[in-house]
């Protein structure tokens, strides 16, 4: 059993290192997400029941609901959610990856990766921009409203019309490079951004050309160009499309997929199907934006940590010692933080790699039965919701105990040693 | 008189970090460089009679000659050198600054770097691009010609129409951000190519639509994305533009320039004037290009060691663990070379940090004594060329104790102790 748990895991871990994702569009949710509908909204974290969904994420939840016209106002809106005419589905069930609260409704643009190693394709909604106040941290109001249109009727069409000209933007190479210089891909992508603005600079000039008009392709790329954090949901959409390959490989132990609600974090694991093994919210060490203090931490879910899943965010750490002026820490703690991933991981892997460690491979493919044995949590890097919606800090996230537990033990019962 | 020598390097380097460099233009050297002549030629290092100029360096003043019309043939221009009808001069006398042999003609384009807070300007010609043949690695044929009349028709010009529609673009906060990004702007520019692209990208959008076709513009654009060494020339220009600023502060005993010819390594100082202080080749650590070997290491000239002078370069080798890759040495080697040029500089730069130090500033302003006192002689970052020319190379110089032993004793010779 041993033996066949690790040629699973290494079937498991080899399909998470050799996908070869692409962004290959931009399109509007309904049109391109499997399985959505026009009433339907999409969030982050296991499932849940209308009722469980508190705080940011259920109010997310309903002013998405309002900005889709699929409810008057948050009452009419709540009431249509409690009874089933407005249906909240599960990201991940929708081939989707929800940041923090991770909201989408049918009408939004959505990012297209293509895994084009496995055949499958993942999506993500496009980042808000810069202020605190966003839909997926749990506000709704004109100025997000103003925000999300923004993306719907000008980012979106823009970028669709630039990617149609290109044969798709290969997204591993450029990770890695963006790795090298000083991102971890989960809290830090000021340099997969500048690369990408890089690659899509040649579209724009040619879009630019045939139009005869600058406007607002140039109001686009300053769009992107300003936001250090844009490429977040590429990564993650590449995130999704990697881990997904790596899933249902009978026998293994290795972490598909994790997640966070409102009220829970939750892992799948490779040979135990579609499972979420649900525990308790995670602990977290933060730094928070000036004037907040720990107690106005409010957890709206998030699945950026789809990034951790990959060998990226947190099992990368060394690789962004620029992220301390943002997430807290010293320089050796960031280093030692990461060294201790390896304990819980598979493999290094062959294209992400650590200059400050000579190179070496990220950690990737997070065991179960490693994390139980050593007692070592696998370390996110997250930015924090507070109270009320809004971002207010950064941290490290450790992933709760509890589902490694449980999901070892599903994986003893399901795989018994004969 | 160490007070004075103390307050006059607290002057020196206040100068040193206080200079706003601005890129705002590309001309052609005879209409803005000064006292550039139609039959001058600019090189690399303290000046040297025609007769001491040796391999490299003397093949691409010959190359030169030859590129701009000055001299049929390599011998006709040979003899005009020797003549004194074509006249060779050292680049920092005429405000630039050389990439290797660092060749200048007069129909050359060249950066335009303006030090807003005090006022000079400074020259660096363009990147001549990827391949290890270039006329500033001593090489000239016809595809150093064809290259180097590609920047003089294309890159030049199209870049000098961005600029005019830009108020300048600051240099320092771009440096900065690169110096987060795994850049410390000698031997590796990768992250500040990426940051300049993005800035001139809305200025190319906006071109592009004026003129209603992409050609030449995405051309010169993917020239620039394409190669990661562009910004040196950039940052060069700003050093130079800096460390100019620096200059002729009596009493000073801080190193204002460094530079290298084929023969010698020499300094300036700041208190002392012109006066270049000569000393012989450094030592070099190197990291050949496979099949090459020490011997084939030949000296051609260099002064982007004005990285160092301004702090950066192998006094932010800390920043840059992923340089390893190309000139050696491993991560922990590079931090504690990076922390030893603490003890021979005068100050730790308020701008640019180093994220491993705990974002501690770079080590700036070399103080000629320091360097007496400790033994510890500058770490320079380089490009190697090879006999027969072009790069083969890369590596770690160690400038000569000789330059600042005679340093030294002319600063106490023009600042005795009362």
């Amino acid at each position: 059993v041993t033996d066949s748990r690790q040629q699973a895991n290494e079937k498991a871990v080899e399909r998470l290192c050799s996908a070869r994702p692409f962004l290959t569009g931009v399109a509007t949710a309904i049109d391109v997400v499997p399985g959505m509908q026009e009433r339907m909204i999409l969030t982050s974290g296991a499932p849940l029941p209308w009722e469980s969904y508190t705080g940011g994420q259920r109010e997310g939840i309903i002013g998405a609901a309002v900005y889709e016209g699929l409810a008057e106002d948050p009452r009419d809106a709540d009431e249509r959610l409690a009874s089933g005419d407005i249906v909240v589905a599960s990201t991940h069930d929708h081939n989707c990856i929800g940041s923090v609260a991770g909201i989408y409704t049918a009408s939004m643009p959505v990012l297209v990766v293509e895994n084009r190693e496995h055949g499958n394709t993942a999506f993500c909604n496009l980042y808000e921009g810069k202020s605190p106040r966003r839909l997926n941290y749990g506000v709704y109001d004109q100025e997000v409203h103003d925000g999300l249109k923004y993306l719907e009727e000008v980012v979106g069409p823009v970028m669709g019309r630039l990617l149609e000209r290109s044969d798709g933007i290969e997204l591993k190479p450029l990770m890695k490079r963006a790795v090298h210089m000083g991102d971890e891909l989960h809290s830090r992508n000021t340099a997969a951004t500048t690369l990408l603005v890089k690659e899509l600079a040649p579209l724009f000039v040619e879009l630019a050309a045939g139009a005869g008009e600058a406007g607002e392709l140039q109001e686009v790329l300053t769009f992107l160009a300003e936001n250090d954090y844009f490429f977040l949901r590429v990564g993650m959409a590449a995130g999704k499309a990697t881990a997904d390959a790596s899933r249902d490989i009978d026998g293994s132990s290795m972490v598909s997929a994790m997640t966070l609600s409102c009220s829970e974090f939750s892992v799948r694991v490779s040979g135990l199907g579609d499972t979420w093994f649900r525990g308790p919210l995670p602990e977290v060490q933060a730094q928070l934006f000036e004037s907040y203090t720990a107690d106005d931490i409010q957890w709206m879910g998030g699945e950026s940590m789809t990034m951790e899943t990959i060998g990226l965010g947190g099992f990368a750490q060394a690789a962004a010692f620029a992220l301390q002026a943002y997430q807290g820490g010293s320089p050796e703690a960031m280093a030692r933080t990461n060294e201790d991933m390896y304990a819980i991981t598979l493999a290094e892997h062959p294209d992400f790699a650590i200059p400050f460690f000579a190179y070496r491979g990220t950690p990737v493919g997070i065991d179960v039965m490693k994390v139980v044995s050593t007692g070592i949590l696998p370390a996110i890097d997250a930015g924090l919701a507070g109270v009320g919606g809004g971002q207010i800090g950064a941290g490290i996230l450790r992933a709760p105990m509890e589902c490694f537990v449980q999901a070892e033990e599903a994986w003893r019962e399901r795989y018994p040693t004969p």
